[in-house]
């Protein structure tokens, strides 16, 4: 982290609030200055704003200027199995079989030091490359790769949210851990760990279908010695899941099996969601609780299509994050997932015209599903930070926020990228936000990894693509 | 073209019979040669087999040695729209108000004979970018754009399918065309195009929505007056415009719109056909027909997720192709579709575990939807050209076809991919079929266009991938 003031010149993108409100006239929950100004003190943001407004209060100021690209605040992922990086995209199975078959293997090897240090080094890499800075994870069962994610973390100076993740049943003996142990080691994890640094500590039951009501009830005593901590599960992602859980926790739906130990509230993530009720949906707004919509998973594993636009229903509007859910989302670019993301809001889009079945008809619900490129990137940024409960740090450039940010080449990605953007802007590059917008709309979908040109962590470059491959290093 | 005989050494891997029929032992239907030969005269294949095998055969014989690659015959792609190059990926729409709002505005252009040669070569360097050395073309309704079509894919040597694209209704008065029109131009530029080198002249009426009685009944008499030519259109892609047709025909189901007119049958091609009733899945069965299966396209419009399993039914098993269906598929590269296909494979499986609606429960169904990578690359190749009915010129690299062929580098692509792939070969490559079998799942799921590494056209080298950018130029 350096002590000197730092600037930052180029086109910037972020925005102010959510684009959801704004039916119609999205462009007011975002901000664009095309000659724009980012001034960051030890890795804070200072100031922001146009370059001609605020260079003159910093005339000796170094500045980077950063040319043809757009800027926007770091992604945010939240949802990613860091022990998941090497089996990413297997084949064959729906959620319960792929678990067994690929992924408990797996994880089984995070046991060992080295190896857990060797997949968070992978991971972590992968998603800079991808432009994310900041993501919320599962680790294993085993407390050496909740540390070794950590520790990872803390050399990049990365805000991450992360926790042992606690299974006590469905999984072979070898990898699962006594509700006990779970509560003892979470709690040593949790007093080392949470808010050292930029970390974040989850209490982590990896889902209710593997936790005995004695683990689940661990999680709750912790949630109660540590209020400060976030909750981090998964929820309804597969139907026969879904059958299975409610008949092994006597419960009416998935939620309730998580209500009862009190973990949903503020902080508390379930990931997928793809079967949860309307009733489900208003309690999880009631209790300000977070669903991370991850489609690259839901539709590799086949589990089913997000109801985006009965999430965003401001009747009951939950906080929302994006997520890769890397290894059964086959992409670690946020990019890709906006892709897939698009994609099924349009498949939604069409259930909800009334054209296969009238009794589906809801036309504003299918509006709310069309994910333009301010609720896609919205959802990556600021969107992602109010799920997560962050976006008092990071998800734009307001004064006082940690600089995490990443720089976008909108030419970059497959070869017909370009002769597509010559329709929407010259040359010199967008000069308005509508035309910033319509680029990152093609970004989003034919674009990948590949646009992410730099990304940068509390003003620090993190991560820089080069032509030949892409990698990243420590700094 | 060169008349010298030329070696290529390297691994390859082709198909020989439909995985689909080999179900757990789909290797029977593959070949692969870790150390193969393939002996081309004048961009025929005279040769191929092993190099121990083949090579004393030819002891001066001119050998370009390959390595660290795949060699696949080259990918065939069975629907794309040539003037829809520049509008890929245009936001917020299902096909009938994405058609009007983006697709003719573009297309129009096309009237210009300078704007349909650019848009021609744009979108023949981006599919050889993407591996992909044959395809079935969309034009517009304007002669010109159709001989540029062909000429472009003439300097290219490129065997393509393509014809005018007629419609008559359902468009700008300033895009459609009269059907005696059609016929008239239609007739000339089969005259002067079909078998032509190695172009393929294919009666396209666009979609039967666009096209009255009238316009049918000219393409009908086509057929007759020209029986070897293709025929290529749309069929049962929307749920709105499924309702529509049948008003407008006056028929019972899609199908029958081309039945009526004597057009279902050997070398038609009919793109998506994601809401066809099992009843019409027999009919183009029996009919020899094909469909084209568009996985990004269905996705991108919201269309819906095509009964792949069911299509592949040993009871009434139809030809298929797979296609990007450019500009609604949102990426040029068949490995992209495969990424799409496998998805939307999954979904069904699901559907079709009976976990959701115990009534849709087949288990044979269910397991035809996992796209394995026999199935995959099988479609792309010697599937693809079953489809299109050129499987005796090209498709594998049997002794007499045409050697058109891709080079893929299984390293390439996100990140990701090499960590993962190094848990299924050692890093002198695949030694098994089994093991080259899970790189090429590995290509399709975390790869893209990247994965590309060079493609040859008749033998001759059409595009190589350069590190900073991949450019395909004029031989």
């Amino acid at each position: 982290m350096t002590n000197n003031l730092i600037g930052i010149r180029g086109s910037f993108f972020d925005f102010t609030d959510d684009p959801w409100k704004f039916v119609g006239e999205e462009e007011k929950s975002a901000r664009f200055f095309r000659d724009g100004l980012l001034v960051t003190e030890n890795g804070m943001i200072r100031d922001f704003g146009p370059f001609q407004k605020v260079s003159p209060k910093y005339p000796s100021l170094d500045i980077t200027h950063i040319k043809d690209r757009l800027i926007l605040p770091g992604f945010i992922d939240g949802h990613v199995h860091v022990p998941q990086t090497r089996v990413i995209g297997s084949f064959g199975e729906q959620l319960l079989g792929w678990l067994q078959q690929w992924i408990f293997p797996e994880e089984m090897k995070y046991k060992d030091r080295a190896y857990a240090k060797e997949g968070a080094k992978q991971c972590f890499e992968n998603l800079l490359a991808a432009g994310t800075t900041t993501f919320q994870a599962f680790t294993t069962s085993f407390a050496v790769s909740t540390e070794e994610f950590f520790e990872e973390a803390a050399r990049r100076n990365m805000l991450v949210i992360g926790g042992l993740t606690g299974i006590d049943r469905f999984a072979p003996a070898d990898y699962i851990d006594s509700a006990d142990n779970f509560q003892r080691d979470s709690a040593r994890l949790i007093k080392t760990y949470h808010r050292t640094g930029r970390n974040i500590y989850a209490i982590t039951p990896r889902f209710a279908l593997g936790a005995s009501n004695e683990l689940m009830t661990a999680c709750q005593n912790l949630k109660k010695e540590f209020p400060d901590t976030w909750v981090h599960t998964h929820i309804s992602e597969n139907p026969s899941e879904v059958t299975l859980l409610k008949d092994l926790h006597q419960c009416d739906d998935y939620l309730a099996a998580y209500e009862k130990y009190d973990l949903v509230g503020k902080k508390f993530t379930g990931g997928h969601g793809i079967y949860l009720s309307n009733d489900e949906f208003r309690r999880i707004a009631r209790a300000d609780a977070a669903i991370t919509f991850c489609p690259c998973s839901n539709l590799f594993l086949g589990s089913g299509l997000f109801r985006l636009g009965r999430a965003t229903d401001p009747e009951h509007r939950i906080r929302l994050t994006f997520g890769t859910d890397v290894g059964a989302g086959n992409r670690y670019s946020m990019i890709n997932v906006l892709d897939e993301a698009y994609k099924i809001g349009m498949c939604n889009n069409t259930v909800l015209d009334g054209s296969i079945d009238p009794r589906q008809f809801d036309e504003a619900e299918a509006e709310r599903n069309k994910l333009s490129p301010y609720r896609a990137f919205y959802s990556l940024t600021l969107g992602g930070a109010h799920g997560l409960y962050v976006d008092d740090r990071i998800g734009n450039f307001e004064v006082g926020k940690e600089a995490d940010f990443v720089v976008l080449d909108w030419k970059a990605g497959q070869r017909a990228i370009k002769w597509h953007e010559s329709l929407l802007v010259s040359d010199a590059g967008p000069t308005t936000m509508d035309e910033a917008a319509q680029l990152l709309f093609a970004v989003m979908i034919l674009g990948d990894d590949r646009n992410v040109d730099e990304t940068w962590i509390m003003a620090e470059r993190a991560y820089k693509k080069t032509p030949t491959e892409q990698t990243a290093s420590l700094r």
